[in-house]
């Protein structure tokens, strides 16, 4: 047993992105070692279920079912209830498939019986062989609106129905400042065995925004003794996935990593960019920024591994 | 245009026999004519959402689309979401099939928004190009118990997940004396065109007595100068499908389809009894009842069709 396997990791998550790099980390960290933290501002309910989005994605590539063409769901998935749905004359926008819908139910019915998500994600990850930590951002109800040209939309409506098309000017979290933060996170935040808090490749304003802002987690961080690093989600003045880049062009931002390094301002011990992106580290580094670069494309297992490795070993370890 | 197609006709259905007879009767009456009212004391509520299961077997069945091996659910119907269920360590007792989750998940929906039953059977039902009318008996929750060696058992943990196993002392109808039979209903039974009400070859106990026992359908229905016909559910002294006959057994009645007549008394014009009942014949006029006696027995959809039409001939048309 050496010193490494007693340290702690947290990674704070959005989706597909961070999923990626936090199924990386679970090949490198012990199950006792890694925590992951889940965004659930894109949590919503549709057709009486309750949706999780982000901690589905992260348990399922955490428990290898992930589909790894379509970048969401599970593999191998079929479309019949959506099929019968349509004949319904259901909504049909967002794409329930059959197994995950399991999942829906499931997690709906526990959390009518009382249950907090921690237990539920627990619960759920535990009957998919997920053996690492997944814990909701919070047990309240967060919910994240877009503020755009076609008026304030909630997110799932944005990002699914609307496909990202209408413009951004701002974001509302619902229920944010009452939500507290799961006991679980603040505790893990105040461990001094916690060596690293790793803010994954995702959307900086509707998947880490979410978790940073809830009350006391942005001051946890900066009082905690361990490195934040940040891996950028901008690679080359585009974002691997989802709408990042277009909503920094819409909020009049410049759509490059550094724009990313200095929304996240002092919170960040280290920012890493892509090999892509090396020409900025100069300017970077003047600027009173810690950089560091490799790759970060994580088509692979071996990439997602690598980039894990990279960041441990940015923290001292491996 | 001549008077039968003025002429209205109510049936009364449980599920799969009931369901039966009710196809064959919508293949020769127009769709103004019939209206097929099915139990709703089966329904339940389950991993949260609102199940019908005698009104969508009447409703899949009257499509076209029930599984006619199987005795309910859709034809082709695949079963993923059950098998994600199992891995997640939900319940898997009810079989609940991919296509037909999109009934109970846009049923339960459209309840939560306020909807009544017979709205949103009647929204259903034409997405699914059911042209006769289909109504459930009440808009309001009635759930059937059933009173057993095994203490009392919600309807359907008797009938699917303990198979009817267990041994039956009686019957519980909760919420039947606040229960108001839907109001359409009650206007059929009093229209002066109304000119048969058949009581499908259903369960007397859990799926008939339901629609009987609501308040003032029994006295509407002596009021009404409509001919009431039933079909025996038992013939030769078994049922063809369900506990009906068990039911009997263990509740001291002789299994018989005069004791089936006598059970519903003095409420039948008419009482038809299979052909290898004839025998019972005799008797029965004797004590009074007046019998028919036809193939009863429904395995092709002629089957079906030649039974509704010898109903129909009995109350004096076709």
């Amino acid at each position: 047993m050496n010193r490494v396997s007693q340290k702690k990791v947290l990674a704070l998550s959005g989706g597909v992105g961070g999923a990626k790099l936090a199924l990386g980390l679970s090949k490198i960290l012990a199950a006792e070692q890694l925590t992951v933290v889940a965004n659930t501002a894109d949590d919503f309910e549709h057709m009486g279920l309750h949706v999780s989005p982000d901690l589905d994605t992260v348990m399922y590539t955490l428990a290898g079912l992930n589909n790894q063409e379509q970048g969401w769901g599970l593999a191998g998935e079929s479309w019949s209830m959506l099929s019968a749905m349509e004949q319904l004359g259901g909504e049909t926008w967002f794409r329930l498939g059959d197994r995950d819908i399991a999942t829906h139910l499931r997690r709906s019915q526990l959390l009518a019986d009382g249950q907090s998500l921690t237990k539920i994600t627990d619960t759920l990850c535990k009957q998919l062989g997920v053996s690492h930590t997944l814990l909701p951002m919070s047990n309240d109800p967060v919910r994240t609106f877009i503020d755009s040209d076609q008026g304030e939309l909630p997110f799932q409506h944005y990002f699914v129905r609307e496909q990202c098309q209408p413009i951004v000017k701002g974001f509302s979290f619902k229920g944010l400042e009452s939500a507290r933060a799961t006991p679980e996170l603040m505790a893990l935040l105040a461990d001094p065995n916690l060596q690293a808090v790793i803010i994954c490749p995702s959307n900086p304003f509707v998947s880490v925004d979410p978790i940073l802002k809830l009350s006391g987690v942005k001051e946890a961080l900066k009082a905690s003794a361990a490195k934040v690093i940040a891996i950028s989600p901008i690679v080359a003045g585009a974002a691997l996935k989802g709408p990042a880049a277009k909503m920094m062009q819409e909020l009049s931002m410049p759509v490059t990593a550094d724009a990313v390094a200095r929304y996240y301002g002092d919170l960040l011990d280290l920012f890493v960019i892509d090999e892509s992106d090396a020409t900025l580290s100069d300017s970077m580094i003047q600027s009173g920024m810690e950089v560091a670069v490799t790759n970060t494309i994580m088509k692979s297992l071996e990439d997602r591994k690598n980039l894990a490795s990279f960041v441990m070993h940015c923290v001292g370890e491996q």
